[in-house]
């Protein structure tokens, strides 16, 4: 390209949704360093790899080109603050946050949404930029809805449900998902999503009852499916839900497959699994359904 | 890390929320080829480089290593159904979109929020997969909100929409920026936003006649802000907004210092209009406020 506009590119670039990460690392002489970033994406699942893009004029620079590793932290919804605060100036960023040494000595940060602390396995130059991209020594995730970014600003399901008020009968639902599989409850008419009627305690309150009443630990994410539901004359809203590993007391987490999906006998519930079959298939590392391409679940030795 | 459970890692990966791009190229022969990706990221601004990661067991693998270029889409929120086609096997994946030969001769998507066509900048080996960095040859980019994906699932502004239903009193705004500037029409008491009261057309029509009264190309995305307008006992609902380049027939682009936000007289918004200005600093290439950080409008000429 000869010619063309680094505001018109930089706004182009601002049309791919991103979470908001905070990179972390430990200077030489063991002081906390840490940066606001959503250039971050995952590489590899084995040997387990993911990157992140630093700018060259960066102050960081130095020091986290000669590190041993550094610590990608996926802020969660909660952590708007976090993200602002290693976005600029501020004298002592880790003063503000909880934080503790990853197991390859990497600043992970409480709260987040995940962390994955990663010895440097190669640092590529790219123009304005270097990609550091790290090996991972270690990582956790949780159920906590990640924080988004989109043109400019951030995206966040909290903001969904503030909007949303009990204005006439409205049903909320949620699609608990772990491993691909999702939670189902046996019903007298087939298999059904745990749902609620929202009461007068509002939306948020009904859905944690909802979640509760699983038995599992799992936060409710963004809004998934709306439909009119004509038999009850109700709205019903279905709300995605990450789940932490466990048993659930009430239902239990069912393979998409078209023999179970026949079993949903309300025709909205089913499109919608049909859908979430669906998408569950993008990206690099998308968690498949069916004998063809399932996942297999392995525990490898890696010698680093 | 000597021990992990690779399923853990594709979930912890999943936090991350990301936009979806279709990545294509032709083959040697001139037959398009392209497929779903999340593991995008823009890179550098000068030279304007971009990266995506494309798995070595892919049936595409060959393909687009050897190719001299490739092309990203990244998909507007309407195009859930472009992802799909390109995640799973589909015998003439192009047969089903309208598409043509970007400038750098890798095939764009009619109706994308931006493309990137790109030469082929670097190849870089990564575990089990390899980064493919691209020179941006050529881009456009528009308002249309991104398709988002975020633990297995996508991610619309229209979800949050299709639930909001005018309940009872309901003013809707709109944050229409453009290059860090915000919208703002001059009222009798001070800067407002673009505001519209919610009638019987319902939430989405009222957003698009706000939209129209403006005089821009500008499509609402995700919520922004919800509060209680106790002065106007109303509920206050503002949208993120995305504009195309253009002149406003309402009120002007007006930049967020200090001496504007103190124009604006309503609280609840100059609280909010200050939170975005904190937000736009996020991310490789946030948008900058102020003297300090002011960002510079340049066309430079870079040969090849």
């Amino acid at each position: 390209m000869t010619q063309y506009d680094p505001r018109e590119l930089r706004n182009a670039f601002g049309t791919f949704m991103t979470g908001v990460t905070v990179v972390t690392a430990k200077t030489a002489d063991g002081t906390p360093i840490g940066f606001t970033a959503n250039s971050f994406s995952s590489v590899s699942l084995d040997p387990p790899l993911v990157l992140v893009c630093l700018a060259n004029s960066s102050s960081n620079y130095q020091a986290f080109t000669s590190a041993d590793g550094f610590a990608v932290n996926i802020l969660s919804e909660a952590q708007k603050h976090v993200s602002n605060t290693f976005a600029r100036p501020v004298e002592d960023r880790f003063a503000t946050v909880d934080w503790r040494d990853g197991p390859n000595g990497g600043p992970v940060i409480d709260g987040v949404s995940a962390w994955f602390d990663c010895s440097m396995f190669k640092t590529v130059e790219a123009g304005d930029h270097i990609i550091l991209i790290g090996k991972v020594e270690g990582f956790e995730a949780n159920a906590a809805p990640g924080l988004g970014y989109a043109r400019g600003a951030y995206v966040t399901p909290a903001a969904e449900l503030a909007a949303l008020e009990p204005h006439h009968d409205m049903i909320v639902s949620v699609l608990v998902q772990l491993d691909g599989k999702v939670l189902l409850v046996e019903a007298k008419d087939g298999l059904v999503l745990p749902e609620g009627r929202v009461g007068k305690d509002g939306v948020s309150q009904t859905l944690q009852a909802v979640v509760s009443s699983t038995g599992m630990t799992a936060e409710p994410g963004f809004i998934y499916s709306v439909y009119e539901d004509s038999d009850r004359k109700s709205q019903h809203i279905t709300f995605q839900c990450a789940a932490e590993d466990g048993q659930p007391t009430l239902g239990a987490f069912t393979d998409l497959s078209d023999e179970n999906l026949q079993r949903v006998t309300d025709p909205a519930t089913r499109t919608m699994l049909h859908r979430f079959r669906e998408e569950s298939r993008i990206g690099n590392f998308g968690i498949y359904y069916g004998n063809q391409q399932s996942g297999h679940v392995r525990t490898i030795t890696a010698g680093r």
